[in-house]
Formats: structure tokens, C-alpha cells, sequence
């Protein structure tokens, strides 16, 4: 079997699913069904992790999904780490999306921080799956001091528009030794498709399963568009070429009856 | 359930498959069973139509597929109308493929005699599907003296190099009375997927099947990006927006307690 | 002196201008100044060939720029014709920027039509330029019954997306042998600029000029994109690789140094 | 005058050239004249900053370029610092082009060491220019802790591949307060046309000049690449339209006359 590996542990979905701006509880659990996912993000800021009665956790089965608690909206590291720590102290697993975003209107990543953060964090025991920008060298850096993942940014955040930073994603899958998830701004199974027909080893969607009539179909769709690409990525992909090739060869017995 | 319904017949599948440049009869039929599909295409210069034992059509079950045979290899109308016939002539469904390619090196469709073959043949009372050049000027035209399809190209055939015309397809699909089938150029399941979310009806894919080391493994990858482009079409693709909206919108919370 | 020759004629600007939708003849005469344009279109349709005191016409020196009138708004071969004859009788060259475009929506041309209207216009001793689709084969079609040159659509007119068919375009370059303007759709000086470094002979740009509150700058703007192209192209552009290559390369004293 | 000002430095050319890679110095001299750049770097690991005879050194006329010293070679900050600090004792002025590429094969630019790198020498009254992702948190940060500028990658350098991070360079554009100068991967005048439409207030260019047969004559054509992006984007630049607007909007005489 072609499984993902994440610190460890095998999933055999390459779709993470994240829970925010659904428009109902149902929504998003038919989202997350309807994926095959085997990872769900949370925000910290968003639950009361206290509280097992707390309107988002209940309705996820962690019997079926691998909670994944996200740092968002943390503005620098010192917040993410204190709400990755507030995550561990109330039960958690110590698996942490990392998130560091301190502009509040585009939501990018901060490299720095996200480095300081992480440097903490995997001191602390945790496995980190850092949300960055689409950055080889920081990329790099973070599989050296030991991040479980990376998960550079294909497009802003909730913008729908794809792989925007391909060449850059593309040496990002080239050098890694751990899995690169590709987070944020596949609006569409062909944005996912793409992404895993380059190599990455997973995609993480959101807006576009939340910003849907149809969010369970929407879900299915991403699953099927993931493994479309995985399937076609490991069956070897053609180059693309500037002239045409014929599928079908002359083969010249129309000329030759003539 | 949504149908593909060409010329009144229902299809479940929206996947075609080629059966040119396959290095082998078995990894042919492993792609057209994998792919899912019910129409398959067969060049008529390729194949001894008079004889149920030649090697490509006797690998070919007309119970599970139809048969649509291409006039690939044709240089004008004439010589496509002549094909055309012949298929007819022995024994085959008056369906048509119609290909007119004047120029051996890119293979791109001649407008004019394309046209102009159409005319012939839907008076003869072919079902003609047509092999165009994405010029929503032409599919109008097409459209409206009968043919049962038009069949614009992404890209000119066998270069991988996806939908390079998503202007004008999309044109085409807008103004569209009848099925849009992107044929030619559709390198990976990301552009299939593509070709559907745009609101296509259906893809034809050849060379990105035949040319890969697992045509079978392939073929089963189209048909799910093909189904993830569809659904998600049917579900309703967000628009794609310039500013990040957060998944996790801002609650304040961390800020609050500080 | 690299010059772009039509039909025989040579012109030291390969930039054509169109004269549509300025908001004041002011503003038009500014920006085919500023272009530095040798040849302007008028639409037949728009102006009073017969009368000297036309508002357009009467602002289009002569003696600096050809006057190519085009036959904007027909719908099928006929009216172009008759467009196209309407102004030699009232004294014009004979040269005509053929457009047959039937739909009022997407204004896109029609290849059928045009190709029919261009036969006979060329038998009349017309010399054509017809715009067209991005359809290589038209292009070679039209060449060879004797039009002066190809005018290949970028994108839609007046949607300022640039080179939209691009892949076709280069092919129409390759195999032309007569000059190939590419036409409608080019919304900034970069997009005329990419045009004439793939090897296009000239550009003719309109809305772009006639929809900025300062169509003068403008204008002298894509005349300084055009060069730059056309100047680039001549030089030899270097191809576009994967992998970097350090403009400084690495001496090696900063590490022996150490 | 619309000058490009940097540390209070004002400049009439938003055109940057590289030094390095040139097959001669013929060659580099005719580049840096033709593009009527005032700003050419050096690698001041490939000159001898204390030898005023030094091949290259000797060729540049510092009454009429800012010699703008780079970095490039170093791996840290603390390689840079030093490179820094060398060429200011050699006697140098104290503008500084900050390159921290650890990766020897991409010679991406590493955002940590960068921005380490950038605090020190902005601290001891360096002017920095730092080579960067295209990052809009870093760009935000570094123009915080006093950069004079950033200088955002386009694609990896000598890639010739433009603007492959276009949506990101989007937004450090309209955040910025300091000048963004586009480096990297910039491989055609319409790549620095782009750039400049964007708004970016200058691009830097090395490969694309060293590496063409004719460095002169293609550095002009660079030359008017930035001056037509840029007086477009002060014209005002059109905005993209999914729908066709007629140049020469329908009169309806012909329809009338019929």
C-alpha cells in the first residue's frame, strides 16, 4: 500500500481537512466524511478543549480522525507555543499545525517566527507540521531541526487560486526528506490533482469544502482529485512536449490506395 | 444520476479513450477497462474494418464500449467522407469521429474542411463528433448545421501540455447547445479534472495513457480526476478571490486574555 | 534598418493602431502619435469615406500614416465584401483589415467566412489582413490564397488578458511566411512585448490605448514595449531553465579563507 | 521627474545590472552603457576592492554607476556581515546588496540568515538592499528593521523564467513602504515590463544581459522593457475583462441600409 507517513504513523488518506467557516456542524461533518480524511485540523482559539461537550470537538469522531490542533491566529511564536502548550496540557495529542500569521488581512505565514516556534516546540516532545511560505531554503532548515512535516502555502488563504508558487513547491518536493503537505489556496480537485502529481505527499483544504453549497460532494471530489494524482504520479507522468505526436501514426495506406 | 447523453444515448462515463501508440494490445485493454470508459476511438486507417479478426478490433468488447471509429490521417473533407463511408459501409454505426489534419507535424484540425466534411456527413445522416480547433465561432456553426458534439482542443495532440486554450473552451462551453468534449493535449488527471470543473461534458485522452509505463494504473487515475472535475462543477466551485479570507476567522480570544 | 514590410511596403513602426473607442478625437490623435504607428485602423462603419469633413477622418494625416480601413461589424463574407468595395469606390487604397465576427457577444471572427471573404477580395486585388482565430491552419490556408499577412487573435478584444493562445501563436509564427500580427486582447505593453519575442512581426493594439485616462503615455508605452520585444528577439533571447545558474559564480576564496 | 529614490538617493533608471557572468568585459561595459542603468553590483568575492586595477573594478566609472557590492557566495549572515564590512573598509560607500544563499545548486536566498544578516548592518549604518523570497512577512519585517529596500525573486536566478511569483510579489508591492526591485529569474524585457506594470519600482537583471550573444543590444531592449511597464502603470493600466468590448462599437448603419 502507498501510505503516508507522518512521524511515524501511516494514514492512508493524503487529504487533511480543516473545520473552519462551515456553515453547520452537519457540513462539516458530511466534509469530513465525504474525504477520506484521517486528519482534521482544529483552531485552538475556536474550541474550549475543556470541554467535551464543546460544540466541535463532539461532533469529531477521534476514534477516525487524528485531531490536529492548529495555532491560528497567533500573531509570533510566543503565542503559537502557548496555545500548542494550553493544547498539550488539556489532553491533546502532541501533534501541532503549527500557524504564525501576524498580518491579519492576507494571513501569511511569518518565517521567522514560524522558526522560532518550531525550534520550541520540537524541544518540547512535539510533532510539528508547520504552515509556511512556498521557501526552499526556510524548508530546509525546518526538516534539519526536526519538523514532522512541511506545509508551504500554494496561495493566500481562502483565495481559490491554486498552485501559485509552483517552481517554488516544485524544489520544495525535490529536496525534502519529510512529507510536504501543500496547504492553503487549492480551491479545486485539479488544484489538488496538480499539486500531487508534482510529488507532494498531501494536501490540506478548507475554504473551498466550507465555501460550497455542497460540501460533502465538494469533499469527495478533493478525495477523488488526490488520488488522481497520487495514482498518476506513481504511474510516471509523460513530459510535456512542444510538437504534436500523433496517437494515431500515419500509417499510409490512405495514400497509397489512392 | 447526470448522463452524458450524446445524440440521445446515455453514457455514465465522461472519460473517451483512444486506442493509438499503446505499445501493446494488453495495455490497451487495461487502460480502456481501468479508465471506465464506454466510447473508445479507432483509427480507421489502422484497423481492417471487413475483418472480426484483426488484431485491434478484436480486442475491442462493442458490448461494453461503443465503438467510434476516427478519420485521423485525413488531409480534407474528401478523404474524410471517404473514410467515413467505408466505416459505414462495413457494418459499423454511423457514428464519426471527424478528423482532418492537413499538416503532418502538429496534427491541428482544418477549420475549413472540417467544416465543410460535417456538412457531408450529417446529411448522409452520420452522427458526427467533430475534432475542432477551441474557436467558439466554429462550434457555433457546427452546432447549428448538426453535429452531435464538439470536440476543441486543449493543446495540439500528444504534447501533454494541458488546456493552453481555457479562454476560448471556456467561450465554447458557455454558448454551447450541445455536449464540449476537450480532446487532445490533456497530459494529466489535473488537466482532465480541469477541462470538467470549466463545465465541459466530457474529455478524450490518448496519448497520456498509451505513453506511460502503467497505462492501466493511468487510465483508472483520468477516471477519477475526470469524476472530481464533474462533481465539483456539480457541487459549485468557489470563485477565486485576491485577499485571504481566514479558515479560522478571528475570535479574539487570545488577544482578549492577555 | 530591420523593417517590417507588408505587401511589398515597408514601415519602421511595428506597431498598428486601432482608432476605436476614444473619448475624444483629442485623445486619439495623441496616442497615434505617441505610438509612433505608421499604419492606423478605421472602421469602415464608423466614418463617412465620402466626406472629407468626417470627424475621424479628418484628423488622420495620410501622409504620416496608412490609412487601413476594416471592415468591423460585418457578420458574414458578404457584408465584408461589401464594406471592403464601398471603400475603394470612394477612393481608398486598397488595402482592408478584414474582421467578420457574427457574434455581437465575444466579437470573436469567424474562420469560415472570413476565409471566404478573403478569397474573393484577394481575386479582386485587395491586400488583405485578416484577423483571425489563433488557428495555425487557417493561418497557412489564408497564406497560401494570398492575404498579405495573418492577424491572430491574443484573447477576446478588449479584454486586456494578453497572449492567451499562446502555444498556437507560436506555431502560426514557425510556419508563416508572411508577417503575423497578433491582434485584440493585448492590455499592456509586456503583453506586446511578449508577442514580438516569440518572433511575431507586429501588434495592433486598441482598447488598451483608447480605455487609460492618458492614452498618449500609453501609447508611447507600447511603442517602447514593442521595441523592446522586437529588440530582444533580434538579440537572441536565452532559453528558460530549471535549474538557477549564480550570475557569480562561486570563487571559492570566501571558503579557503576561512 | 518620476525618479526611483533609495535612501534618499534619487536615480532616473528603475534598471539594476549584474555584473557577473558577462564573457568579457567588452561585453559588460556595453550591457551596463546600453541599459543606462545607475546601479550596477559587484560580487565582491570575484574583486580585488583593494586593487584599483582590478579587471573589473577598473571598468566601471563610479562618477557615473553607483557601485552597489553584493554578497553573493555567502552562506550565513556571518559570512555576509563580513563581506560587508570588507568592502566598507576598502573603502567602499555603505550601501550593501545583502545575498545569503546557503543552497548551492538553487542559490535561493535564505529568510533567517537574511534577516540576521540585515539587522547587524542596518545597525552599523549600512544602506541594505536584501536579496529575498518573495515573502510579504519578510518584506513587511525587514522594511521595519530599516532596509532600504527589498528585492523580491521572480523565479530562481537564471531561470530567464519571469515573474513565477506573481501573486505574492502583488502584495509585498502594495504593502511596502520602501522600494521593491524585482531580482531574479527575469529573462525578457516583457518580464520586466510585467514587473513594472505591477508597480514594483525597479527589477534588477544579470543572466538575461551576460548570456545572449548580443549583451548591448538586448540591455537596451531591457531598458525600454522597465520604461514601458513603468509609464503604463503611471498611465493607468486597463483591468482584465472576462467579456469582449468592441473597439469600434456596432453603429448598426449596415444592418439599417439592408
Amino acid at each position: 500500500m502507498d501510505q503516508l507517513v507522518i512521524a511515524g504513523r501511516p494514514f492512508d488518506s493524503r487529504l487533511l481537512v480543516g473545520t473552519g467557516k462551515f456553515s453547520s456542524n452537519q457540513d462539516m461533518v458530511a466534509a469530513m466524511e465525504q474525504s477520506g480524511s484521517e486528519i482534521v485540523t482544529v483552531a485552538l482559539r475556536r474550541v474550549d478543549i475543556d470541554n467535551p461537550d464543546d460544540s466541535i470537538l463532539s461532533h469529531i469522531d477521534t476514534d477516525r480522525y487524528l485531531l490536529l490542533p492548529n495555532t491560528s491566529g497567533a500573531r509570533d511564536a510566543e503565542e503559537a507555543v502557548r496555545l500548542a502548550r494550553l493544547a498539550r496540557a488539556a489532553g491533546c495529542l502532541p501533534w501541532i499545525k503549527l500557524e504564525v500569521t501576524p498580518d491579519p488581512y492576507y494571513l501569511l505565514p511569518d518565517p521567522i517566527e514560524t522558526f522560532k516556534a518550531a525550534q520550541t516546540l520540537v524541544k518540547e516532545g512535539f510533532i510539528v507540521l508547520p504552515y509556511m511560505p512556498a521557501d526552499p531554503v526556510l524548508a530546509k532548515r525546518l526538516e534539519e531541526i526536526g519538523t514532522a512535516t512541511v506545509m508551504p502555502l500554494g496561495a493566500p488563504i481562502g483565495t481559490n487560486r491554486g498552485i501559485r508558487t509552483r517552481d517554488l513547491i516544485a524544489i520544495i518536493i525535490e529536496q525534502a526528506n519529510i512529507p510536504v503537505i501543500v496547504d492553503a489556496g487549492l480551491g479545486a480537485p485539479s488544484h489538488a490533482a496538480e499539486a500531487m502529481e508534482m510529488g507532494a505527499d498531501a494536501v490540506l483544504v478548507n475554504t473551498a469544502l466550507a465555501d460550497t453549497p455542497n460540501p460533502g460532494a465538494m469533499a469527495q471530489a478533493f478525495r477523488k482529485g488526490v488520488e488522481a494524482g497520487r495514482e498518476a504520479y506513481l504511474a510516471g507522468l509523460g513530459s510535456q512536449r512542444d510538437k504534436a505526436e500523433a496517437s494515431s501514426p500515419l500509417t499510409g495506406f490512405l495514400r497509397n490506395e489512392q
